[in-house]
């Protein structure tokens, strides 16, 4: 891929439909815009702009594409696998300008929001009208990033991913044209699915420069519940049965012994060094509640469970998940000065336990510790693996590439949350074959014929 | 568009790759594939296919692309926009013949299937597994055809549309490559969704030859509910308060005061003569199921409820559904030797009111018979109007286009679940902006550049 550098001539161009605040070249603006949070080695692009409305992001893509400048969209960068990095320099396109909710439309459970806004600030704002956006990876991760990579997290099991989220997006094209995909009405089959193609594609086919949300009235009550067992197949065994008893549990994540013993010790909860199961289930009553928390302690005790804690109570609910989404921070605090690599994979629910006995060994062989959590519901698993040199890195990029090659043989894939990025290209053509990679080759033509969207990302250059 | 006629060689090439009790040119079985259940004017295929396995529907396409063919894909001919009419005669691709569940995979809630499979016939062998595929367009659809043209149905506001419940596919490319699409895998972010793309393309983009299709556990207790207003307006309320009361209600059917009428004088059902609602709740024990009901009551009190009826029992329930699903018999009863023209619009709930007394209006106007049926849970309409002459029928027509730009207007669709078709094709520019349909045509030649699939249908030629 060869592109032009940002001449004058273009920054000239950019700041005449910019405005001379929304664009900069500083070293520090280009800096902080370097790197999400993967091990993925930092790029500067060449200058960072901050349009503040769909016509303006169409506008910079028209220029970059016309003067065949490549262009890397960024959100929030707290994307695990490279996304947002400029690998070929260019112009760095903000949205963080734009991050307004545009229109809430409580009655349809609906909100049109500007793709910068964090999906929690969303949720706090959403909140006093008793609806949130159910998809929740973790991190204050922008909309527009979440449908770029179609982020998912905790509550997927029963709410979907962010695909499974969205009803209707403007999208900017690469040429300059600005298009309307989707629609307001929650059923429609009124010809191809645009919406669809352009979520997931990384910011590679289009930019999102608006997008409908679907949203979920908040449960009258929650309930949540540790549960730990004796073998990870026999906490699978149970996910099973739940997902078969009827009760449509809202998150059901599986923490293995070593990090929930980890977790245990540091953030004082009583979660045990055995493999664990975290729940949380949305009833519309009160007594629901009381019912739906027997029948899993039943399913929980049928299958051997050796500690069963439930709770309708908010704090310690709370406490159960702040435990869970700030593993990462708590890692990091044991690990000082350690650098880490995040795997991402997903298998159908029934190999989950030939998936992380398989991860185990891959860890074991090469003396690396073994975190794995993951979303056991949908049969998603993460390994956290710290390292502090080159040695244990490509050791743990080693096991992470045979876990990645065992979840496609397995019927999975090579990631089910973090996006392809720049470190899953390479899995492409293993992952759906060289005709169906040709097909998505022929999609980014047609829609970016100079290739300037997020150059480097999804396929092998 | 040009096309090659289907010559001697032609058929001789077909005959080898199928064998020859596999295509025929007898015009019985083109006439009995020559029309849907739709009002559009009957066409002749020259020949008839039935392959049996993705590599055959590959070799096909190869064929017909190499020969510039028109090739029309032909599911069960229940659809309802002529879909599957073969506007331009060439090849009849029946997927009568693939009609095989491939495998099981229970622990997975998946099954694979061929896309020639009823998915009546299909819930029926999931039955004995506890499991069942949720969406429920009524008529024993193909499992290829609810694809091709997304159809939905009466459960879609709990479990979704067709869209929401398909995993993976193998796909036939015009020009006779077979691609796997989606994965097992119910979380993946890996490349672009080309799975959503050929889903609701109606043949158009490829030939869905498998699929691995989401299923959803029986529920131990399903329950069911007529109440009747004595306003739309205060129908409409009562279903946005029961969407927002977290009961996630698995139907919630809108019948209005005509159908009603009509429907408890020939079924016998206590339905009476005012706008009905149908609900259907599933639940995981017999507890929660009359705590469910209860607030279900309450809250269609709160709207002035004229009529509440709850059952937990299974024959009377079943009752409900069969005078739901089998209303279009019953007007044939009532109307016979009628024509009928059906519509199908879409809009976001909090707009259903206006949709419903707009449609009232238009059909008022002409003089037409008010017989309105709709999900009202996802804000759907259908208008079904018989008639028998063409004064009536251009009536029907004209009330039909003026209720689909009122959709569109109010930020719904021209076409909610039947597909675009041949009817709704004028519409798409309206729905969609000339850009986003610039889009599609640029993507419907990227991925079929001869035009040979089913032609005529989405695009205005």
């Amino acid at each position: 891929m060869e592109f032009n550098p940002v001449s004058e001539a273009i920054l000239r161009e950019l700041s005449s439909v910019l405005g001379p605040d929304n664009l900069s070249t500083a070293e520090a603006e280009r800096q902080l815009r370097a790197q999400d949070m993967s091990q993925h080695e930092a790029h500067l692009s060449e200058v960072v702009v901050w349009p503040g409305s769909g016509r303006q992001v169409a506008d910079v893509l028209r220029i970059a594409h016309d003067n065949r400048v490549a262009v890397t969209p960024w959100g929030a960068g707290s994307s695990l696998e490279g996304n947002p990095i400029p690998l070929f320099g260019g112009i760095t396109l903000s949205l963080e300008r734009m991050n307004q909710i545009v229109a809430l439309h409580a009655d349809d459970f609906q909100v049109t929001v500007q793709p910068g806004i964090g999906y929690k600030d969303l949720n706090q704002a959403l909140g006093t009208h008793g609806l949130f956006f159910a998809p929740d990876p973790g991190a204050n991760a922008s909309i527009g990033g979440m449908l770029a990579n179609n982020a998912a997290g905790t509550r997927t099991v029963k709410y979907g991913a962010t695909k499974d989220n969205i009803l209707a997006m403007e999208v900017a094209l690469a040429d300059g044209r600005l298009i309307h995909v989707g629609s307001r009405s929650v059923k429609q089959s009124a010809g191809y699915d645009l919406l669809h193609l352009f979520v997931g594609s990384e910011g590679t086919l289009g930019v999102v420069t608006e997008a409908t949300l679907k949203l979920v009235p908040l449960p009258n009550v929650m309930s949540g519940v540790v549960a730990s067992f004796t073998s990870v197949a026999e906490a699978i065994a149970a996910v099973v049965e739940l997902r078969s008893s009827g009760l449509d549990i809202a998150a059901l994540e599986f923490i293995d012994a070593a990090t929930s013993e980890l977790l245990s010790r540091e953030e004082g909860v009583d979660w045990g060094d055995n493999p664990t199961l975290l729940m949380e289930i949305h009833a519309a009553h009160a007594e629901t509640a009381e019912l739906d928390l027997a029948l899993v302690q039943e399913i929980c005790q049928a299958h051997g469970a050796i500690r069963f804690q439930a709770t309708t109570d908010t704090a310690e609910r709370q406490k159960m998940w702040h435990t869970r989404h700030h593993m990462f921070e708590t890692m990091r605090r044991v690990f000082v000065d350690y650098q880490w690599q995040l795997s991402d994979v997903a298998v159908p629910i029934s190999q989950y336990p030939a998936l992380v006995q398989f991860a185990r060994q891959a860890l074991q062989t090469r003396n690396l510790p073994e975190f794995m959590v993951g979303h056991a519901g949908d049969g998603n698993l993460h390994i956290t693996t710290p390292y502090q040199d080159e040695a244990v890195r490509q050791h743990a990029n080693q096991a992470n590439e045979e876990v990645v090659l065992r979840a496609i043989e397995l019927g999975g894939t090579s990631t089910g949350e973090h996006g392809v990025g720049i470190g899953k290209a390479k899995f492409m053509v293993r992952e759906h074959g060289e005709t169906a990679v040709d097909v998505m080759r022929s999609l980014k033509q047609t829609l970016d014929p100079h290739g300037i969207l997020n150059p480097g990302k999804i396929f092998v250059s």
